[in-house]
């Protein structure tokens, strides 16, 4: 692959002018932007400004004169407009384990007769998780039904109560068919819980037009919230009102300020609300959130493919014979926006590119793991990966005992 | 009474000198570090090098290089020392009313034949909304019982599973006393969950040496965590083993990098972690805990009862005859650290007199409610307080229309 045909990518990518609304180090290449985004120049100052000037100056009152208390579903609207979602149908909160967690014992009591929850071995083991711990509460009066990804088309049999998918695997990066699942659940009588963790901000979602009910994400990956950023959760209007929260603070309440002893659930999404928001994290999450404004996700998905065949395509010339495998083998439209590889040695590979610069992570037993961010990440960035990986797989650079050691996170 | 006494009072206080480790406002008398504590210096700085130089430079790898996956646990600690925990016992997590959801779903499961939760109408309501949402949940196998607050100790019965008791009345001050009711509570196999909302950092908790199994507390009150920090929950050392977890989340996994498709609860207090952790707002709770490093809690119970003495010794001289009714009728050790007073117009008041510089709060239906934080309040705020307090009520101040419009948040 010729240099200038990269820069030549470089130079036509309408979204290179992105790039400069990020603090990135200097000469790293960070392929790991699907597991925590990078920063937003924004964040800075407007932590800043909340910490200092609202919190600081304004103390207690700027739960009214900053509005801090509408910000769970300012913040929400936002990632609504980036998931195809209906106003008012988002709510920033909590984690996305704990949001699910809302939506999955809310929905089951939607289809009462039926005691299955059904999911896939694709799905992040978090989710599973969550599951497994409301069937335990529940006395196991639920069944955890788990099948291959493949599968899950068909397994959506009419004694499923609910399923939860997410959208994009964590480790190889197929894609489910959001439409087309969601289209069958309903004629089964199924809620799906859409886990939108390596989609939202990744490509274009359209919760409204696939005809979602129930999902919720993550902030901290594509959308760039910052570590452990609050998530968020999608009800859609027609399913508002009938939603029962087990998870019933004062934040979902009607009229949280009355202390009433009783508890109401609020009207609309907003009844998913538990405790009180956390101002300072929502608050650098929406200032992240603006770097969306002028960008067409549309524009993001498309040079998400070009990242990815560049990324395959140089793989393939500087690096055979080495024993990389490409795991993210699924046609087009059928992928998240990452590429992963197997390899016996992932673990040490990895270290050894992070050691060199480039930034990508290991999911276990052995794949290597690269998120592509296409409002920071230029195909040059990839160009220069992909030349150290080939250089590390030479040179077995990675094949020092230093590169073996496990670290508590990989 | 002589300002020269009050003079007097500020230059003996052996806590004065903590007053400038916090940036408020000048010209302001806060007095409402019960709902929302001041801004600590250390809190800033800390904040831009987790978000400037963590974040934005180290990026994912800060979740080894800052330990940020132990910063629950450290942040937990932190609380510990403040409230006479074993070591290891305390996470810093989510929000209060989801630490009190785990712990109580998990409780009920400790006590499986007994069928009543009791608490007491002095609680918090979102305390009782939360044991609502999970009695619901439950299709109310379990009856919330409410008894009121000089009736708790007479209703901890044989057939309640599990109390959920909040320390300290948020309108009131009313304390409970913790020792006691633990002590009764273990006689007949009930377990106390502690809300401590209105209790750490206003005053020395003794979670080990009461015997307490649970509790649950926020950090944005008198610890000064920002405005909805994280909160935290305790779980007694003979306890934590025998906690299943409702919301059992990956970071509350055994080991939650291995990516199985099974829950096994880690060891430890560290299974009530549930999903990734929010590393900006608790960074700012960890760097505002420093403030507690040379402070004995003893001197602070002993500053915070003078400068409720004084309050009310000044309410009784300069507002007589205005309609104020003390409601923190309590004697000294049954006090939590906030006065509370009655009147009509106490929204209206209240509103005048943060017009003029006082911050309280009022508390539906007619509690003017007053936070007594005396690492940053001075015995001359109490007094500047006052005779604004007094000024208002003799002047009628309050008396204008612009004071009766209602805002969402009071």
């Amino acid at each position: 692959m010729n240099k200038d045909f990269i820069d030549f990518l470089d130079k036509e990518d309408p979204l290179r002018s992105h790039k400069k609304k990020f603090n990135l180090p200097p000469g790293i290449v960070y392929l790991d932007g699907n597991s925590l985004g990078a920063l937003p120049k924004t964040v800075t100052q407007h932590i800043m400004e909340v910490v200092n000037n609202q919190w600081g100056q304004t103390l207690i009152s700027s739960w009214n004169e900053f509005d801090w208390i509408n910000l769970p579903i300012k913040v929400g609207n936002k990632i609504g407009q980036l998931t195809g979602a209906e106003h008012n149908s988002v709510i920033c909160a909590d984690s996305t384990s704990i949001n699910l967690y809302k939506l999955l014992s809310a929905a089951t009591q939607l289809n009462p007769d039926r005691k299955v929850i059904l999911s896939d071995t694709g799905n992040f083991p978090n989710d599973l998780y969550i599951i497994q711990g409301l069937v335990k509460q529940l006395n196991n009066n639920f069944e955890l039904r788990l099948v291959e990804p493949e599968e899950i088309s068909s397994a959506l049999r009419e004694d499923v109560s609910v399923a939860v998918i997410t959208e994009v695997d964590y480790r190889t990066g197929r894609k489910h068919n959001m439409a087309n699942l969601t289209a069958i659940s309903k004629t089964k009588g199924i809620k799906i819980i859409w886990d939108l963790c390596h989609s939202t901000g990744a490509f274009p979602v359209d919760l409204s037009g696939c005809g979602v009910e129930l999902a919720v994400g993550c902030s901290y990956k594509y959308l760039n919230g910052g570590p452990g950023a609050p998530a968020f959760l999608y009800v859609s209007p027609e399913l508002q009102e009938s939603i029962q929260p087990p998870l019933s603070g004062w934040m979902g309440h009607e009229a949280p300020f009355s202390f009433d002893l009783d508890y109401r659930p609020g009207n609309g999404v907003s009844r998913n609300l538990c405790g009180t928001p956390g101002i300072i994290s929502m608050s650098a999450l929406d200032a992240a959130l603006d770097v969306w404004k002028d960008v067409d996700l549309r524009l993001v998905r498309q040079k998400s493919q070009k990242l990815f065949n560049l990324f395959a395509d140089l793989v393939k010339e500087l690096c055979p014979e080495t024993g990389l495998s490409l795991k993210t083998t699924f046609p087009e439209s059928e992928r998240g926006s990452q590429i992963a590889f197997s390899h016996p040695e992932g673990y040490a590979i990895i270290k050894a590119l992070i050691d060199h610069g480039v930034i990508g992570d290991f999911r276990a037993p052995n794949i290597l793991r690269f998120g592509l961010t296409p409002l920071y990440l230029s195909f040059g960035d990839v160009y220069r990966a992909v030349l150290i990986l080939s250089e590390i797989m030479q040179k077995r650079t990675w094949d020092q005992p230093k590169y073996h050691e496990r670290s508590l996170v990989t």
